[in-house]
């Protein structure tokens, strides 16, 4: 029997103990401290190879991954990707582009895409003349200019339709409605005209128009492509295109995959043309699935008619669950029996998992169909590599947890 | 010309300066650095004096209040509020338990009422046997009375109704779904009788049935009163009563209020017969409308349709307008003409405020009303005080803010 979400370095040993890349996380939750995020190395290099494959294989030879900072900044794993050489990477604030550099990044390998920039950020970014930059308002275009550091610059734009996780509104980056990411058509020509009239050189194109993507919505993503090619024509001495992030991760067994072949093959078809540099700018993609969260079950109990399972941990250390109803997938670290048995159907007892803070809305899943679990074990959430840590808070001041990267 | 909002400590002065509490906001941030959170003691004071005043009036003398410490842990505040005693505190997590007794409050002033109760949590919670603990699981009871320090508990019960800010689902504590919080009536039997074999002495019922209740849902509210009654008939020694938090603040114009008189009479016709100490937890109600945060407009653009204006914070300094749907009302630190002009309805200019984290969903209100504002001006957001700062993320590593206590 093999579940769905296990592959050939995440799943049971014959003993019934979940390891990812080799490690058990039993022992390394029980030898730590638990709320525990551990990030498994070899699977986010693994992650960041297959995009570079599947470009290659297109035949978009020259492309750079920009990994994108936001998803994990934890620095043990900036650190490993920075003397990997596998990626640059994506910052969008001064404090991120400083983290870069401190984990190892040079200038050059810094993309830098913010929004709403402030005096004192452009103050920061000027003092790194290295870095590409992509300006997504004519005010950051007229304000960078003043300081006369710049020469070329990436211009983000917003081909006003977008993809991506169809459960949440809030992951809307392009559409319909006006976002604040970047120049619409509407005010492209001024912009081009504001550049030129400061001396700015436009060489990138950068859209970012969604995230959580997957093989379903490439058609949408190619008319997005079609769409941006109508910005990148009018750039005459071009350099590169930033395509963004948003390459989805599959969260439940229902959910699709994407296929990055076939997601290079539509990069090829509409932006070969160009014969310039691609640059992509995955986070989710590459460190999500490497990153596991680790918490141990205090309370088992039936409130009215709902079993609960409470664990030490709760929403505000991976948001994803609560606020943007993403799935999330709960399995025991220790199986009591043998793996069949335990996740046969008629063994599975849906079950409430509880954080511990004091809202309502702290609950990882409710009726999640899960092995039955006591009190004193360890639960494991998959996919909490990305967006987690990165977003927690102290809420109730319960804000601590341990991070180790597994090499 | 009165704004809604505006209130004798809080207005634009003759010179069309915001004033708190007789403090000019534009100075003080001007003076420190933005973003800020700048809180007003004596509004938060006054606040407080609100409910005593209230439930005195009413004939409940014999009260309580435990300031929620989850909604602001501003050490300065905490520390003020222990001075001041007029409060004890509310706290959920052991954390916040050694953070009140760091700010001057003492055990026996520690309201401590958790959920997911861990071992861990256990430990350290028994090294104070002064505080008032209220155990919302059975699980919790048994553990804690092996630990044989406590002999007095409170029980934390669910009547399964609730009420709360109706654009939320987010926000439901207590109704037709299962929530994980308390006691539910089909396992109050059990319970009890669980704590008489284990020798605890149940002398408090707690409940905390939703939040944001305002004047309309007060009838409501007595019913969840009247629910609670059925579980408090059963408690021989019943000591306090402990009614939770929840009490509404107006968010915009449209909203309404919560007479705290009225509020106050509800609670006397319900619970005046138990001849009990009555306890309540406001957080919001007390801090909310004392805060404000003060942000910096760095980009003001047109973009498609819409006219953004930039500022240098995002939705990770305050989630709620951006997580609960909840308003946000911006005003102008500093107003560029007579009130009476600029906030003239046909001066107003439909205006979307952007943060600066690069997520789709950081826009702090859509197509507001606002009057003309330019890049460089000061914005205030009002109703700061409460779950903002406390509820802070470092995301995008853009969670650097500063907080003041004006006096």
């Amino acid at each position: 029997m093999r579940l769905w979400w296990e592959r050939s370095d995440l799943g049971y040993s014959s003993e019934g103990r979940l390891q990812l890349g080799g490690k058990d996380l039993a022992t390394l939750a029980e030898a730590g401290t638990t709320p525990a995020f551990l990030y498994s190395l070899p699977r986010a290099t693994a992650n960041l190879q297959a995009v570079h494959a599947a470009l290659d294989s297109a035949g978009i030879t020259r492309h750079r991954i920009f990994y994108a900072m936001k998803a994990n900044r934890f620095m043990p794993l900036l650190t490993a990707f920075a003397q990997s050489g596998l990626c640059g990477i994506d910052v969008c604030s001064p404090e991120e582009m400083l983290h870069a550099l401190a984990c190892g990044f040079s200038e050059s390998d810094i993309s830098y895409t913010g929004t709403s920039i402030s005096e004192a950020d452009l103050d920061i970014i000027s003092r790194h003349p290295g870095i590409l930059i992509n300006c997504d308002s004519q005010s950051t275009i007229r304000r960078l200019a003043r300081r006369g550091v710049f020469t070329k610059i990436g211009l983000r734009i917003n081909p006003a339709i977008g993809t991506g996780y169809g459960d949440s509104q809030l992951l809307s980056y392009s559409g319909d409605k006006s976002t604040k990411f970047g120049i619409y058509i509407e005010q492209f020509d001024e912009t081009l005209a504001l550049a030129a009239s400061l001396g700015l050189d436009i060489v990138r194109i950068h859209f970012h128009t969604g995230c959580g993507y997957l093989e379903r919505q490439l058609p949408v993503w190619e008319r997005v492509l079609e769409a941006c090619c109508s910005f990148m024509d009018r750039i005459p001495r071009l350099e590169a295109i930033n395509i963004g992030g948003g390459l989805g991760v599959r969260h439940k067994e229902s959910d699709g995959t994407l296929d990055l072949s076939q997601w290079a093959d539509v990069i090829r078809r509409r932006l070969g043309k160009y014969n310039c540099e691609i640059q992509v700018e995955p986070g989710d993609r590459i460190i999500k699935d490497a990153g596991v969260l680790v918490l141990r079950v205090n309370t088992v109990e039936h409130k009215k008619d709902t079993l609960f399972a409470g664990v030490d941990g709760g929403f505000n250390h991976a948001c994803e669950p609560v606020y943007y109803g993403m799935p999330c997938e709960p399995v025991p670290a220790v199986l009591a029996g043998p793996k069949d048995e335990v996740f046969a159907q008629d063994a599975l007892v849906p079950t409430t998992i509880a954080g511990n803070i004091n809202e309502a809305l702290d609950v990882w899943c409710k009726g999640f169909p899960l092995p039955v679990i006591r009190e004193g074990e360890l639960l494991v959430l998959l996919n909490a590599g990305g967006y987690a840590a990165a977003m927690s808070s102290n809420h109730c001041m319960r804000g601590r947890h341990y991070e180790r990267l597994l090499l």
